[in-house]
């Protein structure tokens, strides 16, 4: 996520030839190979607005986000939200701010605000029903020799491939693959979860259940009763006092090495409306899986029993159906996951997200120039020791996102006339729990 | 997956106020519950032809199945082939066999021959660039009493999430999440996977890793030299001899139970084009973790390192570049599973897919009526008692799709205009390698 | 429309280098060229069905046409339909009988039924949600010698053109661009139109407005009282008896020189919701134009005052708005054709459509062969003299299917949450003026 | 297009009951309606930057517009673009500056210099794939009262339609159907027309056929030789000199009068590759007419022969084929339009688009505020008494936008192995006449 820069221009040769015949010695390669240094050192901004397309999300409330962690800033355009919706920057400042750097020690000690500002789309504190433009500007820009950085490939980076993609020599084009691109989804999440909360109480909450080999048991957080003021209350995000101070200390015990650790993140949905999801190609864990796996670093993705599910037998794993007090249907048990034929079924929604290690890391590390020459790397200044916890909130955004999609899909195609109440429940919440603005 | 028909109406009551006088004992419900048992049984196949949208995956090269397990078939239309590709029916029904109950012991022995035939799109072997349209009957059909059934919420089926969210009562509705579905996206795979081989020679390759507690050590099979022999070898398609007799052990276990079990699927994509997938959210791991998950019973997915990943760190992470002998940048290990930045770098890609244990067994399951009264439900008859390895081929085929999908992508933007040899690879195999119509 | 079959093939040389020869001669080819006859004679129907894909209109209620003239019939699949809707097979063929040959003189004289049969998503009279597959067989087969017919591209069809596309010598690739495609548009217009009468009471009625040049004056025809008995009372579907005989002497006067003609239809939607539509590239009228320059031998398409509007100055062309005795802002005139700033206004909407005299014609033509070479071409048997009045329905249909696909895009968004009274008008019918299916 | 201000506020009562007892005297609205005066002022420029989406257009090369009249600015991002284009902002300013107010005297006298930046996707003038965005500051800032101007439908304008579909009293919202909105398709299409250039020699030339009763007559423009020169050479773009006194005279004499008038741009497309275009619902006939029609004020379409067209027979309208001196199959004549069958033949495309009499002008009209009263409104201030000369770029840019959309919709899928010499042509031009950086 950070971008780095040639502290000592020194190490580096100008004479190309240098390289060529380094390279030319294989064989020795991890021996023979050239060093380069590179550090970060804080310039002042550039006027370099950099916007993206292409990087459009969802089929009815869509949202596209721009913006590297160079330039004029990142944000996101939501289109096709419904109008009259209560919503001010503070909504969406609260989850920037869970996931801004420099927020705590074991996040990277960056200096952004990350303070966001509302363009179109909100009038009087309601949406208009026209597209909502949020920015964040970039504060704390940093200098990025590209001529000599286009020279290494980091491992396990985009560099290499865009190279691969597009045929052009230039770091710029990298930029998109920034960890700042995720500040558009959280803003336009927070604007998800409005719509979600108002239309019917629908909560999201994601938190950190592993960092590195410290790993929370099952069941040892209900998610009947999470609280988002539980997750909130350390800096790791884990809602088990216990197990906070242990990963911390995992967090601590990589930074002093240079080095990185990676994690999971858990994340449910409460009160989802029965009925979300398509069957076919647009079920619902589909689209869940398909939003999840475009956050950066992500490995792996389960929903419900996920993995795990695969060592029950069937009559272990099938959720038995009752009818409650209120005489809904439920099921006993939810190894589903809140989702059976890719519908929700009105249980808790769970899911499970596996992050690499970051690939930024202070150690050194061999790989190739854009010219095809082995060299040793090594990248001195700030990294994330452990994404996950800042991951929590892009996790959320990205559920919510679904949510919303799926349930404006939904409300078109199957609430366009009066529902069945034979069959059917109403979702959306009676006009007195509403904000005022919606229900009169 | 099997449709259910009342085997025995004197256990059913006509007078539904039975039903009703039941569930008013709550608390009581697995003591007091009235049994629905079930039972298959062969009838002539009604002409009633099924066919299905919203069906599509794709965006360039566009699949659209339709079918369920009744009616007039199964099968798909592929839109936006490339013209004058070679392709027979034998082409598909190679895929086709290795999909198809009763193949082997460890599948439903159901008497489906599942024989393919193109109408459309394919004219003296080649395609014409028109859409290609591909039916499979449906033989084997059994007389499905749907009043009946129409009464009991199969548990972990979508059955009751159907009802939820279109509000009808009706099990015809409900039929598109048969496992015959995916009949069509294994004849669309075939096509994909011809596509494939011609231009690059792409291999795509899956098999069975884990069955029910019988697991494969990572690191048994070699991927650089897996074949399609050594998975065909054997019924769980598993290319570890020593492991294959465990895995059909724990099937026969579970089927004299008459209960199911589930497993993993590894699949891996060779000789991959570098610079398939689009930063941001049409990342190639995006788009390949929403064809998996789109797949009946799948819980989960993961790309490279997956979840494990998360314990290693960093620096352990990392794919360190170099350059081989040919002067091609390589990676040389793959935690990264061929995809950085969301591009594939030329590295195997390779992901795994958890399905969980079939949800139809012969077990008596504890579930409600559509009136929501609560019951006892037994099925007789056949059933999967390990679907697994019949869908290895379907995994395969959603993996191709989505590389001729991103191939087609690329190629229209990225050389839509002579490439840059200095940082790209030609990726078209030169024309000897090809087939004769696509190369004069 | 019509595909043709060489009557004698005696005026075929077999050999093909006669036709190299000929064609050497150039400068002189109208008068050396060789001379084809080409005449229709049926066949029993061959066995191959073809489908189509990428044949997909509208984003939320969306519609796959597919078949052909020959083959196995032609029809469509409907997705994304609301359920409940009662839905027969009547109401397609009443539509469908309007557009079907062989219905009067003025039409082509063949013996097809175009009967439909609803094949799923129908259950008990009601959509369930599920896509709708609508049939329709070919009874009137053809021979089609297509390797003869391969050798002349026809003036003015899609021959040349798909071969230049997809390089392949087929025509069943071009098998597309029959009329008989049609078909699956008109069925699922019905459909559309029972939504629309339904939720609004919206009417959707075009009728023929101008035959070759017989043309009916602006303002002859009230679209406040059109009715669709007017236009179904006579064979040219024109609601001005006065111009009725002018039009069909017009037809019959072309048919007796073996040529055809052209015309205009007009179109109106009345008591169309306020609100549909949206800015930018989404608008009403850009759908709506898209929609209908979609379907075959459409050449130019007006919404209000169209073409004739560049005459009027702003003062005359402006529509000004009073408050109607409801309370309810309307416009004293209807320039803008019921849709302001891409969105519906409420008021009628009115289009009118140019349709190009029919390719296929008996007289002798010149043209050229696949090999290049220039020949006469004469096609013998039936055609339609004039395609217009049969064009009607098609024109419905693409204009409905429009306002449902934006009606499900406006409800799911702006009506997710209760409108507000203050600027918007409920655009639903009271319960008690809905189908009962719809209202409990 | 231009956004008003109250000029005197002491026309308009505060006591909003003044307009309740106007409206009661229903019958004589004409006659007791209150009056608006509205009239123009600068004021220094907010800092609003307004963003708008939903606002995306093409499938392959897509390109998102944004902004509105007040605010931070309008402009576009460009995705899916091939990377390696020359591209620069001077190519996009030519055309901008054809589009800008100001220019002439015909043209609204607005200070807007348009001066486009682009700030991503591009460096060392070649495009890097990555999307490109372009922003134009609006430097022309006018205060607008939108408090006072809330309370007035402006005839003919968005404003009522907006209130109707979104509910939310708010010009905000409003501001998308500014015409400044179309600056991002001139700079979007000046790269596609970049794009066409490169590839295959294409170019797309617009000119005005008609102003308000001043009509070209058919064939005088010979579209083989037009240039951009002779369309350039004159302030209305007309390429015929002997009608350009004409068109001005026509605009002058409307401007004294405070009114406005609408006419005809003709837009041609020559060297256009053969096989642009797919069968059914993608003809590029149907993308053209949805490119077009989504331009403000355009209230009708032709193509080819268009309405002029239905008057034509079979046999006079059909354009029979013949083969060239260089052995290429081409049509005698050109009904058609370039287009055949939904795909492109190689002939020259033609168009024409009829332009509405602009909606704003200074002579008083009758309509209503937003509290349903009826008042007169009058418009003082700067207007364009013509839009059509500054159209005709606008539709260059959409008819560009749609053929390189095809062009990789095509190249994607029918040239990703080699073409079939014997009947396709090749469509890229040879090496020797690209630009350097695409041949190397």
């Amino acid at each position: 996520m950070a971008a780095l820069t040639l502290a000592s221009k020194s190490f580096l040769p100008t004479d190309l030839s240098f390289f060529h015949s380094s390279s030319s010695s294989s064989g020795l390669h991890r021996l023979s190979s050239p060093t380069i240094q590179i550090s970060h050192c804080r310039i002042s901004p550039r006027k370099l607005e950099v916007k993206a397309g292409g990087s459009t999300f969802g089929n009815y409330f869509r949202v596209t986000t721009y913006g590297e962690s160079y330039g004029g800033g990142v944000g996101c355009v939501i289109d096709g939200c419904p109008p009259r919706i209560p919503l001010s920057e503070a909504d969406m400042q609260a989850d920037l701010d869970r996931r801004r750097p420099g927020q705590s020690r074991v996040a990277i000690p960056r200096a952004e605000t990350d303070t966001c500002r509302i363009y179109s789309g909100v009038v009087d504190g309601l949406t208009t029903g026209a597209p909502i433009h949020v920015n964040v500007p970039n504060t704390d820009q940093r200098n990025e020799d590209y001529n000599e950085m286009a020279l290494a490939y980091r491992p396990s980076h985009a560099d290499a491939t865009y190279d691969f993609k597009y045929g052009v020599r230039t770091v710029q084009g990298g930029g998109r693959s920034s960890g700042r691109e995720t500040i558009g989804r959280v803003a336009a999440g927070a604007v998800a979860k409005n719509i979600l909360r108002a239309y019917s109480g629908t909560e999201v909450l994601a938190y950190v259940s592993q960092v590195h080999n410290v790993i929370l048991p099952g069941g040892v957080v209900d998610h009947e009763t999470l609280t988002l003021a539980q997750i909130e209350s350390n800096t790791v995000r884990c809602p088990v006092p216990e197990y906070v101070e242990k990963m911390i200390d995992a967090i601590d015990a990589i930074l002093v090495k240079d080095d990185s650790v990676g994690g999971v993140v858990t994340c449910i949905a409460r009160n989802v409306p029965r009925g979300l999801g398509s069957p076919v190609f647009d079920k619902l864990e589909t689209e869940l899986s398909r939003a999840i796996m475009s956050l950066p670093a992500t490995k792996g993705f389960e929903i419900g029993s996920g993995f795990a599910g695969t060592l029950l037998t069937g009559s272990e794993h099938n959720d038995e159906f009752y009818t409650d007090e209120q005489g809904k249907i439920r099921t006993r048990t939810n190894r589903s996951g809140g989702i059976q034929g890719g519908i929700s079924n009105g249980e808790i929604i769970n899911m499970r997200v596996a992050f690499k290690p970051t690939a930024t890391i202070g150690k050194k590390q061999f790989t190739v120039t854009r010219d095809r020459k082995e060299i040793e790397l090594t990248t001195h200044g700030r990294h994330d020791p452990c994404i996950v916890p800042r991951a929590v909130p892009t996790v959320e955004a990205m559920v919510a996102l679904v949510l919303v999609d799926q349930l404006i899909a939904h409300h078109g195609q199957c609430e366009l006339f009066p529902i069945n109440p034979y069959l059917q429940d109403p979702i959306r919440l009676p006009d007195q729990l509403m904000p005022a603005n919606l229900s009169n």
